[in-house]
């Protein structure tokens, strides 16, 4: 199937001089797919321009009159702009021209934004944003990690379905198994909602494993990390200062002098790999699940390597069809439920 | 001041094993500081004499006839074993024969006992778990670590001025600037518990400084993190995680071929020291927080050394008079609270 990705170019700290060039990388990678950057029609002319670029049947570009910015509040962005280049991207997956859409704009507008436009999919409360994250045998699939600061019991539930179906989608796996995070393996830990939540997962037909803990998510102990939104993000972020000082602490221990030096021209091999095993923008993309439609956040930071990181996980979802996957797993499990209802 | 230190002989997940000869490291490093050993005399006396050590005038044993497991309910620990190791090593510092205690036992049971052995300051509802977090450049309090799951606005205010007063304690710093843990830095982000704690800490005399990011743990942004036990717990042992996963990704880098091997051995010295850096027992120590007596956690799992380093924690939160200047700072809120109630 030839996927066609809508790009919100001007999203991010660095709008065009990241997206354009990530997008021309893209379309070299994958001879199958096309791409439509919307946004300002004169600055990304000029940034392909630049890179001696043109349109053509691969490369279209969408003019959207308004940018929406990274400190905007999301309810004005929702409001006011309704021409912004973030909206106008999903408009295009909304409307069938677009498979997937990416951004690197701010997350709060973007998520609003993809809500109001796509809507969520049957059964599904609120979308959730989930980001695959490196562990020590492969990934985990890690979610919510910021949209939503309080959570239902049923939300995380819902979580769990639609991590599983990216998991599964991503990883082609059967039966990803699933983990609720708290604050100890025992059934008596964490509040009344983590508590009640496990009920609700250990009842579905999910391959649930009970509790995990903060250090599981990087064991790999489960294939699919489910907890609320604050509690994920502050767990992520964390984790992003954690791997930058230790990244730093080791350059800084081998450049402490002209021996060390030496011995880091050495070791250069061995170091480079290990970056790149542990490099964070092979991470970047997030999914914004639970909704009608592929939405991929991009960090607003990232450089032109981590937006087209996003890209190859938009693609990737569009190809293995998650939407459908997760629409399957809550179908299965309204007719599981009343089957169980049924019984009783 | 002659320092005694009252340790749980007999917790962890190693016992004896770890606690006798941690002791021992202890007592050589600081020749003006005694310990008392608590717990069943026959096992620490045959500890003892493998190590080739005997009882004398700095070194003590203290009988103690019960055992809490390390998974045993912590209700039921207090109320059945009035006789365990961990309960005498507290009533010795209630008592005043000791000026602070030391255990790895099961945290739960230990916070119980403390709790209600030695009672909360005046001023704060309940104990929390602080630890010194490693940072870019020195070292971050973070607090509650998984004393309380839920919170109220008060009670993330009192951890801000406990945290506070072991930051000023133990770095020595005047006004420690103090951060709530949030999922933004604006002060629209996270639900209304952070939000209502945010007021709350702009409006006391500490040295605010508004919310903070996981990441910023790491950067030390602030020298003090507020944030629930929940939230912290996860955030604590993800970094855990995370870092031990980076460890072995780079023994894992530094072992792939015979030439790799031997790149490692020329870099073993900057390896090492990075390793020494992020050596995690060096940060072993956890203080609970808010009682009426100094006691300090470590690790159920740590060796020697990490028991050695929470010892020197105890030791140097009972040099500096935490417990003083907690009372001091929350007598000085009450006392500004009342000037500022009496203003209005």
């Amino acid at each position: 199937m030839e996927i066609t990705v809508s790009i919100d170019a001007m999203g991010g700290d660095h709008g065009v001089h990241v997206t354009v060039p990530a997008a021309l990388q893209f379309l070299k990678a994958h001879p199958d797919v096309n791409v439509v950057l919307v946004g300002l029609q004169d600055a990304i002319e000029a940034e392909l321009k630049a890179r001696h670029a043109t349109v053509g049947p691969r490369l279209r570009i969408h003019h959207a009159s308004e940018v929406v910015a990274m400190d905007e509040a999301p309810q004005l962005a929702l409001k006011n702009k309704k021409d912004s280049s973030m909206r106008v991207s999903i408009n295009l997956v909304k409307s069938g021209e677009a498979h997937a859409c990416v951004s690197a704009g701010n997350t709060g507008a973007l998520m609003a934004t993809a809500r109001f436009v796509l809507k969520t999919l049957a059964g599904i409360d609120r979308p959730a944003i989930a980001k695959m994250l490196p562990t020590m045998h492969g990934t985990s699939c890690v979610l919510d990690l910021g949209a939503n600061v309080d959570c239902t019991p049923e939300q995380l539930y819902q979580f769990g379905v639609m991590g599983a179906a990216l998991s599964s989608a991503l990883n082609h796996q059967d039966r990803p198994t699933v983990g609720l995070l708290n604050i100890g393996s025992e059934d008596i830990k964490g509040n009344e909602v983590v508590k009640e939540a496990a009920e609700l997962l250990k009842a579905s037909s999910l391959n649930f494993r009970g509790n995990v803990e903060g250090n599981d998510i990087y064991k790999g102990t489960v294939d699919v990390v489910v907890c609320d939104g604050f509690t994920g993000n502050v767990a992520l972020k964390a984790s992003e200062g954690l791997a930058k000082m230790l990244t730093e602490i080791l350059k800084d221990e081998f450049s402490r002098s002209w021996w060390r030096k030496l011995i880091a021209l050495v070791a250069m091999p061995v170091l480079l790999s290990f970056r790149h095993r542990m490099d964070t923008r092979r991470f970047n993309g997030a999914s914004l699940l639970g909704l009608r439609g592929i939405v991929v956040k991009s960090h607003g930071g990232a450089d032109r390597l981590g937006f087209y990181y996003a890209l190859e996980q938009a693609l990737e979802e569009a190809r293995s069809g998650v939407l459908h996957k997760i629409t399957e797993t809550m179908a299965d499990h309204v007719v599981a439920s009343k089957a169980a209802a049924e019984r009783t």
